[in-house]
C-alpha cells in the first residue's frame, strides 16, 4: 500500500457503495423467476436505472426490459452489468463468465451481491484491470468504516424492524420514501442490504460489517441532514431474531430512528431457520424496539405497522389490516397493496 | 481450493482458535507496564502456561519470568512465542521482527492480537513457512463459523456483562471458574477476547466477527456439555454502549446463560469513548440483559454484582461493596480482593 505525504492529501475513504447507472440486468440461466428476484426488484424499484436485460440462451425468466447483448447495452449508455440472479450456494458458474467479461470488456462495472467475491475470480479480475472498470461486491463493506458516536445527528429518521428476516422491510422502506417524496416530503431510502444497494444505487450491507463496526457502519448510513429531512433505512433481521438480532440492534442503534415502523407477515408462525422460535407478537417487537432504542434516541416511537399480505385474498388483507391497526392503534397497511390505509401510515410517518 | 472427495473426508473446521502452550512472552521495548497488559494478564492468570519471557535490550518491564532467548525457551519446552506488549497504533514495528523471526526459526508458534495480522508480514510468513509453525492471529475469527441455530444445548452457562467496556468482565469470569474449580466445580472459562484467549489457550474474538455470524460464535464457544458443567463465559462490551451493543447481545443470544453476573466500576461516570452517554445503572443493565436474552434461556437470571475496587482503598471498597449488595439483593463481590464477599458470589453462582 502506498502512504499518503502531506503533498498528496489521501482522499476520503468512500462513505458506502456507489453505483453507477443506467444497468444492464444480467439473468444468467434463470428458469424460475425466484431466482431472479433481485433483477425483478430492480425493475420494479429501480426501473429509472434499469436499461436493458441480458441472458444466457438456456434463460427463460425475462424483466420484460429490452434484450441487449453487454457491447450494445455499453453503446446504449449503461455503465454497470448488474447481476440481478442468485442460484443455490450463491457462486457465480462458469456458464456465465463468457458474459461478465464480455461486460467489462465492453466498459461496464460488474455489480454482484453473491457469495462469491467478483474479485476472486481471476479471469473477471484480470479482465477488468485490463478495461478499467470496477467489479463491486456490494455486501463487502467499504473501507475506513469508524466505531460507532453515538453522537445525535441532524435531520429525522425512520427504519423499518420487523418480526422476523424476509417480509417486506426493503419494500416497505422504499415505498413509504416513494410515498412521501411524492407528497413533496424530503425522503430519501437508505439501503441496508444487498438488493435494496442496487435498487438505491448506495449503501452498507450492515450484516455483512465485522460486530464492532456494524453500528458505525449504520452511522454512516444516515449522515447528518438538513432538520426536515427524512432518511427511510431499510432495516435487517428481528431484534427477537435468535441468530440475526446482533444485526437489528446495531442498525438499530446506529440509525438512532425518531419513527419506526413494524413489518410483518399475517399467518407466519416460526421464526426463519430457527426450529422451535416462534414469530413474536407485533406488540413485542414495538416494545422491544423502544427498550433498545431510546439509548441513542430516547423519543423513538413507533409509527405503524406495514402488514405483507401477498398471500391473502383482497378482502381477507384489508380485513387483516383493519383488524391490526385497530389492536395496535397505529395505523397498519400493506405498502404493496396501497389504497387509504397506506396514506394513513404515510401520514403518521410525514406527522 | 482443493475440493474434498469421499475418499479423503475434509476433517471438521477448528471451532476456535486453540494455542499450543507453554508460552515464551515476547516483551518488545516495552519501558511502561500499560502496553505489557497481555503479559502481565497471562503470568497471573495462565502462570501455568508461561515459560519465560524475552525482551528486546530497550525493554525496562518485565514479568518476572526468567528470561531466555526464543531458541533457548524452544529447547526448554515452550511451544509458542506470545506477544504480550501492544504499542500505540496495535502495530508491529521493524525492531521487534528479528526476535519474532528467531522464534518462529527455532520451532515455536508466534502468537499475536494485534491490529497487524502476523500473516502479512512477509518475512515472518516465509520464516513460519520453511520453520514449518503456525502465525496465529487470536483476533481473526476461525472458518466455518455457523450462523446460530438458536437450538438449546446441554450443560450450564454463566456471563458475566457489564456497565460499559474494559472494567473487569474478563478476569471476573476468571477468577469466578476458578473459585468454583477450587470448589470441585466442573467450571470452566470460555475466551470471547483476545487476552482471554491467550489465557485460555482457545478461543474467538467475538467483536471480530461479521455481524451475521457473531451469535453463531459465540454458540460454537460453549458446546454441548454434560448437565452440571458450568461454562463460565467472557463477556464483552455493554448492551448499553452504543457503539458495542451488538457484539454484547450477539455474545448474550449465542451463549443462552443460565446466569449472569453485571460487572461494574463504581464512580466512572461516562461510557468510554462515547461522550454524551452515561454509566447506565447495575439495576438497568441487569433489566435489560433478562430482556433481551430471556428470547434463548427463558430461565436467565443475575446471580450477583462484581465491582471493580481498584482504585479504592480496602475500608472504600467494602463499604461500597456491602452497600451495593444491599441495595441490589444478591451478593457482590470485587473478585480480585477475594475475602467472605466473593465466596458468597460463588455460593451464588453454584446454587
Amino acid at each position: 500500500m502506498g502512504v499518503a505525504t502531506s503533498a498528496e492529501p489521501r482522499p476520503p475513504a468512500p462513505a458506502v457503495h456507489v453505483l453507477k447507472a443506467p444497468y444492464l440486468l444480467f439473468l444468467g440461466d434463470a428458469v424460475e423467476s425466484g431466482f431472479a428476484k433481485t433483477a425483478l426488484g430492480l425493475r420494479d424499484w429501480a426501473g429509472d436505472k434499469c436499461l436493458a436485460e441480458h441472458a444466457l440462451p438456456a434463460a427463460t425468466v425475462t424483466t420484460g426490459l429490452p434484450r441487449m447483448s453487454p457491447a450494445a447495452a455499453a453503446a446504449a449508455g449503461a455503465r454497470s452489468m448488474v447481476i440481478g440472479v442468485a442460484n443455490q450456494g450463491g457462486v457465480v458458474p462458469d456458464s456465465w463468465l463468457p458474459a461478465l467479461l464480455e461486460g467489462a470488456a465492453a466498459g461496464l462495472d460488474v455489480v454482484a451481491g453473491l457469495h462469491t467475491r467478483l474479485t476472486e475470480i481471476a479471469p473477471l479480475h484480470a479482465a477488468a484491470l485490463q478495461a478499467g472498470v470496477r467489479l463491486i461486491d456490494v455486501r463487502v463493506p467499504p473501507p475506513g468504516l469508524p466505531i460507532a458516536s453515538g453522537a445525535k445527528r441532524t435531520g429525522r429518521r425512520l427504519l423499518t424492524v420487523g418480526t422476523d428476516c424476509a417480509l417486506g422491510k426493503k419494500y416497505t422502506a422504499l415505498a413509504i420514501a416513494r410515498g412521501l417524496q411524492a407528497r413533496g416530503i424530503d425522503a430519501q431510502f437508505r439501503a441496508s442490504g444487498q438488493t435494496g444497494i442496487m435498487i438505491a444505487g448506495e449503501g452498507i450491507a450492515i450484516d455483512a460489517v465485522v460486530a464492532d463496526f456494524a453500528a458505525g457502519a449504520a452511522e454512516r448510513l444516515s449522515p447528518d441532514a438538513s432538520p426536515r429531512h427524512l432518511d427511510v433505512i431499510e432495516g435487517q433481521g428481528s431484534l427477537l431474531h435468535p441468530a440475526y438480532a446482533a444485526v437489528s440492534l446495531a442498525l438499530l442503534h446506529g440509525s438512532q430512528p425518531d419513527l419506526f415502523v413494524v413489518c410483518h407477515q399475517p399467518g407466519r408462525a416460526q421464526i426463519l431457520g430457527t426450529p422451535g422460535y416462534a414469530v413474536p407478537s407485533i406488540e413485542a417487537v414495538i416494545a422491544q424496539t423502544i427498550a433498545i432504542g431510546r439509548l441513542t434516541n430516547p423519543a423513538i416511537r413507533c409509527v405503524g405497522v406495514s402488514l405483507n399480505t401477498a398471500g391473502m385474498t383482497a378482502d381477507a388483507a384489508a380485513e387483516e389490516i383493519a383488524r391490526t391497526a385497530q389492536r395496535i392503534g397505529l395505523p397498519a397497511a400493506d405498502p404493496i397493496r396501497g389504497g387509504d390505509a397506506f396514506q394513513r401510515l404515510l401520514d403518521a410517518c410525514e406527522a
